[in-house]
């Protein structure tokens, strides 16, 4: 089938902005803007209007970028003050978000490298980067899909998911959804099942819509139901993406991801992280060692307007949680699949399989 | 310490009037209403002002006995014409809701084998019957709680819950809720966690405000955090309501219940159900003999008014699930403890402690 994949950042088609889709505004309605600016594309960053790690760290990438072209005419000090404010403004607009920093400092490395050359010539490197940036994670995307593709069973797949690690994560086709696509562009019956996701449920909101529009069937799952489906046989696979991944394999995603694999396990159902290999950790080495951040009380008290809860009431509501190796069947790399125990450390493991894939 | 607990319903003081907290208004607003007749009532049970099974039989009685007394004076046709609606409004206001249905029928069959008797003297009977419910249910309460608080390690306890089956279930200190308000009246230190509970939220809504007006410190807990909290040790005993309890000790409660308890049984937490004895169901051998409801697609698209998923997605949302007897540590009821395997029947097994219990 054909895939209408919505697409979270990429150039405008003049080359002279950065396009986002307003995920603020999701499922109500699709609303692409056009951001002429670094401060335009910080602000989204902020305000969650672009989110998901890789797709933060192209649209930063792009907005450094587009604010040297912008300057290419000033004098040589106008030049540099625009770049170095609009790398800072950039860098801080969501401080724990790695990929963004990552992307700044590789736009700004480059920069200082190019010390000699005019305005123009540093413009042009850096719009080079930013879009190797993209083109990267559009790359990583289809290999992961084509790597998680190949675990699918035979027949009708009916795969359970949670938040969003799809295409709106990313530029490209996304991670945990990427070999979903996959094999649905090559024609194979797929059915996916979404987790709702409390509390900002980008399962609903984000995932069911992007689905919807790529034409695959989705059905919402509330938090608590998704064991039943696995217990009762109703899905064959489970794909989740990551956000950091220790060197012993432990890993750290969405909360609600532990829950899904206890229970993938308890069901014998093969339970799959996707994530590319940027995503390892290797300065980590379990998942003890992964600090985990708490959402505010007001998104449980008062999500999306009423007040659900005394207002005053203590909440419990990690944003992440560790879901120890054991119970992941393997972890989908760009470069491969990864499957326990990780003798080295999981990096280790990741490199090897990389220089397989590079001399086949 | 003193509980400030609060009331589901009750007569008024003048006894011309059923009271209701509206729990419709709850966490905002804490308001009682005065309802003088039973099709203010039956308004009232439709519209889920009140809820919990037990709270809608007590609050059918109270209001079919105070439309007897409404129309003593009356002719006795008119007399008669009057309590037929009533009983007919009240029964269908909730047609699933079995304690309403019982309830109704048993002050029906008191008045139709009082055929003979003076109006005065039936709506006396009437208002007698259902203050006979009242206080049972008050009484099955109070048991339940001095049972299941016998069940409490040492020290702070630190309890888990779902939903609501707390005093605002029925007319007394709850089901599930009851162990830990008995234990707290006693002096011991009691904290809860409350599960949120999507869809409907009654974790949040409902048992984290009443657990605050009840005096004890209460954690709002967002569903798929719930197992972290088990793992960790978080966690000393879990406690649940139950809709229906199937002959060999399976439970149908509300959807998530059957996940907490395999994550209890993974972490070794005690899992108790707390449940009256009219909960069992012998005539449904097992779980899977158990219809599950399933909630309305919307209450997850655009619960509380917001649009949180795609208006047309497929959502599969079940009310209730089903906890097989081999993960529930025992089932508190208002007779004593009971744990598998019940040879000959729950039915059996609850009649033996019953019995037990009154010749003590």
């Amino acid at each position: 089938m054909q895939l209408n994949l919505p697409v979270a950042v990429r150039w405008a088609a003049d080359g002279r902005a950065v396009e986002l889709l307003d995920q603020t505004l999701l499922p109500g309605r699709e609303v692409y803007l056009r951001l002429e600016t670094a401060t335009d594309v910080a602000e989204a960053i902020r305000s969650l209007r672009v989110r998901g790690a890789p797709a933060i760290g192209v649209a930063a990438a792009l907005g450094l970028a587009l604010e040297a072209a912008r300057h290419t005419a000033a004098p040589r000090d106008e030049f540099l003050r625009a770049f170095d404010a609009a790398y800072a403004e950039l860098r801080r607009a969501r401080p724990t978000a790695v990929n963004l920093a990552w992307a700044v400092d590789h736009l700004r490395r480059i920069a200082d490298s190019l010390g000699a050359a005019d305005n123009g010539t540093i413009a042009c490197r850096l719009y080079g980067a930013a879009t190797q940036i993209l083109d990267d994670d559009i790359a990583m995307c289809r290999r992961m899909g084509e790597h998680g593709a190949a675990l699918l069973p035979e027949g009708t797949v009916r795969a359970l998911t949670v938040c969003n690690a799809g295409a709106l994560a990313t530029s490209g086709m996304g991670t945990a959804l990427a070999p979903l696509y996959h094999a649905a562009a090559q024609g194979r019956a797929i059915e996916v099942y979404a987790c709702e996701t409390r509390p900002l449920l980008q399962g609903s909101r984000i995932t069911a819509w992007e689905l919807a529009r790529a034409g695959l069937p989705c059905t919402v799952v509330i938090d608590s139901a998704a064991p039943l489906l696995l217990r009762d046989g109703a899905i064959d696979i489970v794909f989740t993406g990551a956000d950091r991944i220790a060197a012993n394999g432990d890993v750290a995603n969405k909360v609600g991801t532990y829950s899904l694999a206890v229970h993938a396990a308890r069901a014998g159902v093969p339970f799959y992280v996707v994530a590319p290999a940027t995503t390892l950790d290797p300065h980590t080495a379990t998942g003890a060692g992964i600090e985990i951040e708490h959402r505010d009380a007001d998104e449980v008290r008062r999500g999306f307007g009423a007040l659900t809860a005394p207002a005053d009431t203590a909440v419990y509501a990690p944003a992440f949680d560790v879901t120890p190796a054991e119970l992941i069947t393997g972890i989908v790399t760009d470069s491969g699949v990864l499957r326990a125990p990780y003798a080295g450390g999981i990096e280790r493991a990741a490199a090897a399989l990389h220089g397989a894939e590079a001399t086949r």
